[in-house]
Formats: C-alpha cells, structure tokens, sequence
C-alpha cells in the first residue's frame, strides 16, 4: 500500500488493469459524449481499475485542451468516479500541461498520465526536467499524483533512468509512476529494479508484460488491448500468484498478438463498433484512418476464430 | 507574379526570405509582446520579407493555442503588417489547425504554414490528405494560403511527392506551396522540378540552398538564421542572377556553418541577447535549455571573428 493513503487528501494510487480509452467520434468528427461514458462505465464493469483516458489509443492527442476538459467534465458528471481516472495531460506546449493537469487535479482524478513535451527532438533531460519541475510547482497542489509517460517510439522523446531518479527525489509523493511503453522488456526491467520498492508504480505498456512485471514488484498494465479484452487481462493480474498464471497469461499474449497485426487504434474501434453493434464507433480522426475492408474482415474473423467476444456491450 | 494575385481578396504572396521569428519569453517564461514586435520591425527594416511566426525555431510547439493567437493579434495591432505574415498553424489536432488557420485568415494574414499533425508516426498519406483537406474546407475561406510545412528531422511526418500531388489538384489556389527543412537538396530538387511551373511556391528550409532553389525555379528561403543575418541573406535573394551571386552565397553559408554547430534555438537568442545588449532575450522554454557558457563564449567569439553584426537591433 502507497505511504500516501495516510493522508486523506491524497487519493488512493490505482491498481491493476487500466484502459487508455479509445474516444468516439461522431461523422462530423466531433467527439461524441455518449458514447464515451457508455464505454468507460463497460470497461469498469468489466474489471478495468481504472481509465487511462487521453492516452495514445486514444486519439489524444488529435483533441483540443478545450475538447479534453470537455470529456472529463462529462465523465464525472455522468458518475465515471474521479478515483478511477488517470488523464493524460502532457502536451508539447508547457501552459497546455499546466491547465489539463490543475483541471484534472481539481476535478479529484486519481492522477495525471505525462507525455513529455514531444516536438522537439533530441532535448537535454535538463529540459525535460524543467518542463515537469514547472508542471509540478505551477500546480501546485499536494493531490497531483504524476505517472510518466515514456513512449519513444511514438513520442521519440522519453525517460532516462537518471531522469526518473532526478524527478522522483525532487518531488517524492508527487511523481507515483511510470507507464512504460518502450515496448521492451529490458528496460521495464531496469525501471522495476531501480525504482518499484521506492513508492514508484510501474505499468507496463502492454499486457504481454503483464505477468513479468507483476513478478518483478509492477502494479499491474496500462494497455491498449484491454479497451476490449479488459477481462480476461483482470484474471491475469487477479491470478498472478496462483498456479494457473502463466497459462491465462498465455491465453491474453495470444489475443494481443492478432490485434496488434493491425493498425491498434482503428482496430480497436473497429471490434466495439462490431461488438457493439454500433457501426459509428468506427469513426476515427484524421491522421488516422479506419481499418480497410480486408483489415476489418481478417481482424474480425481471427479474433472469432479465437473465441473472442465482448459481452455486455450491446 | 502569382495568378492569385488578379482577384485582390487574396493575399499576393511573398517572395524572398522569411524568417522563423524567435519568441522571447519574460523570466517567468511567458511571451514578451513587447520584444516580440521589437523583434518582427528589426527584421522587416533589414530585408526580410515576411514572418513566419509560430515555426519550430519560434518554440512555437511550446505555446498554447491562445498564446499563439495573442501574440499575433498584438503583431496586428502594433502595425506589423498583415501581408507580411505567414503564421504556423499546423497543430496534432485538427480542431486546433482550423481555428489557428481561421483566426489567420481572418486578420489578413499572407498565408499559413502548416505541419502535418505529428504525434502519430508512419501515418499513411490519406491520413495526412484527410487532415489537410478538412482545414481547407472548415475554414472555407478563399483567401486561405496554405504552405505545407516539411521538417521530417523534428516532426518525423511529411510530405511525398504524391501527396502534394494529390493536395495540389483537389485545391489549387489554396495549396500555394511548401517549406522543404529536410536538409535533402535532391528532396527540394525533386519537389522544384514537379510542382515549381504549377503555381506552387518552394522555399528551402535554410539559405544554404537559397541560391540553389532560386535557379531551379524556388521562391527564397525561410531560415532560422534570418533573425540574426537577414540582411545578406537578402543580398543573395537580390542579386541572384547577378555576377557576385555565388561570392555572396558563400558569405551566409560560412555564417550559417557557424551558428549550426550549436543548439540553433539557443543559439539565436543568445546572438539577440549579445547584439541587442538585452540578456533577458536569451531565455527559452522548456523542454529547450539556454547554452552553456562555453558554448555562449564559443557562438560569440566565432561570428565576431567572422565579422558578424547585428545592426540597429539596440
């Protein structure tokens, strides 16, 4: 248990499986509220811990801070609890990261899911640690609980270890985590190995990891997948320690690897649109763009073929 | 002469050298309105002719939409002229691109330059075309001029030939041409050579090919350094097809040889802070670090030795 439980005002770290909520759009490419929190409340019936929204599944970064806001407005009001929300909130400009994340810290989120600033390329981690340094006093509120955000091959900007050392020693029961989505292993490790018994949660970024990092002092996964599969990857981490891990890990590594045979956000849409019996879900922003006839067709059919299914969504 | 210019609602474009105008920010790291129109009248009286604010070396993915909007409205009023123009506007959100682009249009503005939407990596081309094709027709507006921005060293998103290609056709008279920063003078050679007799208007992303993309049918150039040597920079647009044009040509490119060694944002704004006697210009925002002493010391020392000056810039 986090040492920040003793203080009340401190929410709770969350746990477990979360979900990097895919966003719905409507035909005019505006997003669609409904939806959205029809789909947040399945995934937390459906065993998630807790919404990472505004992650990169989510198509984020193709909204607007005004349209971000929006979202998380309508999800608390709509009785999404703000305990369960980890929002994304790290943009390229510094001002844009100070306001969502004030936003999200007021609105009584769980915590915050940091980018870092990511135009420029090849930046000091002086920089980058100047950026969440400012992010860190401007909000400056004892209830920011700060995960980072590494990504690099999307983000190609990230976190080194003496980085993450540097942030967590300035900032002790602010920076709470890490999600790492380097996609490998090695480096989750090192990050587990450094860190995890200092009070850093470590998630790894995609439930392929799931059980190693469980095994290594992890919190759980933060992972695209489990906007679809959010069940059968709960069993893994409910089940970790019992004699039946590796194989129901087995079972969601192989899931995993038909989705990710495909472009990862349309296909997810494209499986709650069918799922869902909800054809508008597929409905992605540009510069993305929807799974192609013969994409929609194999992923659909593989996946079937596999015994997937998404109960409870219609 | 562009065809554009037989209807005088539209902007008549610029030819020459643009600058990528730096942004000064005040000690507490917001933008200086005061030095920033200080800054945009030294460059228009040395021979720039136009500004595009709001480009990579502006930290411009540093500000806020609103910031952006601020500082423009107060170039505007400060009476900087509108015609002279040509803003950044190309945002990861598309609901960000249109209302920079509209908020441009709208004050007159010469045109805009855009990236493309760069967070997601290896988009397709339909994706980007998708996101370019929306902007035109939201802000609906025929005296849009849009310049495709192409920096895949920073944005690692960018334009092929078939896609100008495709932008060009579907909206001629809007597509008005395009900023090649890839570094690659046969990527610039090759665009020139396609698009350059279509009304389509190159500028390569530093003076070292200004010369180059003039005799192949080029507009000029938009380049970092234009803050600092805007002057000879316009010596060899203005003389190009003259006797001296390669003496000339090799001046900018040994000066631009030396700035380029060092980090190019610093760098400029250190030269402003030295030459302006102003050291507050010298501050940058985050994830961007200011230089070293020793590499303050090195900047200086070599471009005094080269003869560089800054005049009338105090």
């Amino acid at each position: 248990m986090s040492t920040s439980t003793a203080n009340p005002a401190i929410p709770q770290r969350i746990t477990g499986v979360l979900s990097p909520v895919v966003t719905p759009f409507k035909r005019d490419l505006s997003p669609d509220p409904v939806r959205y929190v029809r789909h947040c409340k399945w995934l937390l019936s459906q065993g998630c811990a807790g919404l990472a929204v505004f992650g990169t599944n989510s198509e984020a970064n193709s909204l607007s801070v005004d349209e971000r806001m929006m979202l998380l407005e309508t999800l608390v009001k709509e009785g999404v609890p703000a305990s369960k929300l980890m929002p994304g909130t790290g943009m390229c400009a510094l001002t844009d990261s100070v306001r969502l994340t004030a936003h999200a810290v007021k609105l009584g989120c769980a915590g915050v899911l940091m980018l870092p600033p990511f135009y420029y390329k090849g930046v000091p981690d002086e920089g980058i640690y100047r950026n969440f340094s400012e992010v860190v006093q401007r909000v400056g509120d004892a209830r920011l609980q700060l995960y980072l955000y590494h990504i690099p091959p999307v983000a190609q900007v990230g976190f080194s270890l003496a980085l993450i050392e540097r942030l967590l020693k300035a900032y002790p029961g602010t920076i709470a985590g890490l999600k790492d989505s380097s996609g490998d292993w090695s480096n989750t490790k090192a990050i587990l190995d450094a860190f995890a018994s200092h009070g850093f949660d470590v998630f790894p970024g995609s439930e392929v990891f799931l059980l190693d990092g469980l095994r290594n002092g992890g919190k759980g996964c933060i992972t695209a997948t489990g906007n679809i599969n959010p069940a059968a990857i709960d069993r893994v981490y409910r089940n970790w320690q019992g004699p039946d891990a590796d194989r129901l890990q087995a079972i969601i590594t192989k899931t995993r690897g038909i989705v990710q045979k495909y472009p990862m956000m349309a296909a997810l849409k494209a499986c709650v649109a069918h799922w869902g019996k909800d054809a508008e879900w597929a409905t992605v922003r540009p510069p993305l763009i929807e799974l192609t006839e013969a994409q929609h067709q194999g992923l659909l059919s593989e996946l079937a073929a596999d015994g997937f299914d998404m109960p409870g969504l219609v």
